[in-house]
């Protein structure tokens, strides 16, 4: 039921690098709240933060935090998920959780709702955002696959520091600035915190983020293999991906080749189909240099394609380059817009 | 014939970032030099630089420099190359040129010792050397198609800013450290020097590498396709390729897709071909976190292959992360290489 004088909102690992840009965007969105509690973990409880000019303490994540809470934004890690969503989802509330802890169970809607918003109705208290590095290419690729159909997708991701969390970017930032006065930083965070060797990204590009599996994909890779099949109901879809860590602070990009279904499709229709696609902005006149980046991205909500080009042999296959804010449309924005599609479908 | 007193060497552009790494690698390579001379514009004539422990007084080029040159190693841009080229051709030179000017050229061999040293017999005074993104990645395929034949390959590129030449290392080092000091640097140098607008590269991923074609392709990524099909002497493979600006200094990574033609081959069956390939390091121990990158590809000649994987779908499709230093084999080591295959073919 609506509830016009506005919602009990939680945001789980407030001080992190998606929590600060969750907060942000609840106060940009005006989104309508009655009361903000912020969360964390014992070591940053304590720290204020500001919302809508008014100072919030945040306090330790412990069960009974989320006591009337409406909606919880979760995002501090997959262990925190696993142990508080299940007792904020008891206490009545819906969590929206931006970790991978339960992405891929079968009764845990994972949404983008550009692509997928309906399926938010099959929750069962708990709904997953999914990766920063999918959600960017889902939002290109949907209106794509309405219109024309999608066989196969393979992409190749320039990702940005901020993905791997605040310390990163710190890491990025006093590295490059140590290296270029001719000093020596030894990297800790990069490309894994909790992985056994740490390289440097400084002027360097890390083909790694995220563990390895088995099978020689990273963990970040199969996320935007499986996640993509099921964000946009395809499990036959191709998908293969290859994720690699650039000197980026902010704003990750796609370099995605696809093949559609239907023939005799132009760069032209791509361009007519994307141009006025929900959460897309087309950038697309290299004639006149204008291509997506990764710095003109930052700080907003869209996604942003362009160079669309026909593969000279493939007569079905396109690339494309797609862009976006990692911590906006890539976590906080989206989660933040999961729940305002609970108030728009009349889910809360 | 072989000159045992060895043999007058003059190199093109010596002062740019090729060329003194082409003067470095001679040095090294201990190339048997009789004499050796060092051109340039008039701009950057009367600089001086180092040779086995010798000064040599950089001279500007003009038509009479090439007199009693035996091998001229060029790297001064397309305009120096087809300007002075048939001028040192003329007078008995063989030229080594590392620009555009002459590559797809039908009498012009297109040479990558490990690929296809032979085609240097067929030279009528040129011999090119393609371009650095090209080189390295055919030095990883050839292997693979000698054994496993080849359909189709998809590159996206990660490459660095000293193939745009010293003015970009400068840009991207200085405009960093301004930004980190909160100041502005304004772009002059990237994309591309010579193109309408210029954007910032620290912190940045550009989509654009060299100007527009009409199929909006860029000039860089249909030198990958055309001088691949060339070198490899496969006019019928299908090749694609999107090549993007990264804030690394040196050092080319790129992240390779390709189909085999025979059927039923492993990730195993890949690195075994690799593994005593010529030019080739395999660097390939997920487990261990052991895969290429760009800082550990500087100041080495061969080419570093890792995160071999199949595709999840494609039975006969793989991915790979190929990587080496673009100014050494990707520029002057190549150059230098042909130079010692003149030698070893007896052409010289």
């Amino acid at each position: 039921m609506a509830n016009t004088a506005g919602y009990h909102v939680a945001v789980v690992g407030a001080t992190g690098a998606v929590g600060q840009q969750m907060v942000q965007t609840l106060e940009n969105r005006n989104f309508p709240i009655k009361k903000l509690t912020l969360l964390s973990s014992s070591r940053s409880a304590g720290k204020k933060m500001a919302f809508k000019g008014e100072e919030i303490t945040v306090q330790e994540a412990v069960p009974e935090s989320f006591e009337g809470v409406d909606i919880a934004l979760f995002s501090a890690g997959g262990s925190v998920s696993k142990k508080f969503a299940p007792e904020a989802v008891k206490r009545g509330a819906i969590v929206i959780d931006n970790t991978s802890a339960f992405r891929m169970e079968k009764d845990v809607p994972l949404v983008v709702p550009e692509v997928n918003e309906e399926d938010i109705k099959k929750h069962n208290g708990i709904i997953a955002n999914p990766n920063c590095s999918t959600i960017q290419m889902v939002v290109a690729l949907e209106p794509i696959r309405k219109q024309f159909g999608l066989k196969r997708v393979i992409v190749s991701t320039y990702q940005a520091v901020s993905g791997s969390g605040a310390a990163a970017v710190r890491e990025l930032n006093e590295q490059t600035k140590t290296l270029l006065e001719g000093g020596y930083y030894e990297p800790q965070v990069l490309p894994v915190k909790g992985d056994k060797k740490h390289f440097q990204i400084a002027f360097n590009a890390i083909p790694q983020i995220d563990v390895f599996t088995e099978n020689g994909f990273t963990f970040e890779e199969m996320k935007m293999i499986n996640e993509t099949k099921k964000i946009m109901h395809m499990p036959e879809l191709k998908v293969s991906a290859t994720c690699v860590r650039i000197p980026v602070a902010t704003g990750h990009s796609e370099s995605v080749y696809f093949e559609t279904e239907k023939e005799g499709v132009t760069v032209k229709h791509i361009q007519e189909v994307l141009e006025p696609a929900p959460g897309v902005v087309l950038e697309d006149k290299p004639e006149e240099q204008i291509y997506p980046m990764a710095i003109n991205a930052v700080g907003k909500y869209d996604t942003f394609v362009g160079r669309i080009r026909k593969d000279p042999d493939e007569s079905n296959g396109f690339h494309m380059w797609v862009v976006s804010d990692n911590l906006l449309k890539g976590a906080a924005w989206n989660s933040v817009q999961i729940a305002e599609s609970l108030i728009k479908l009349g889910l809360i």
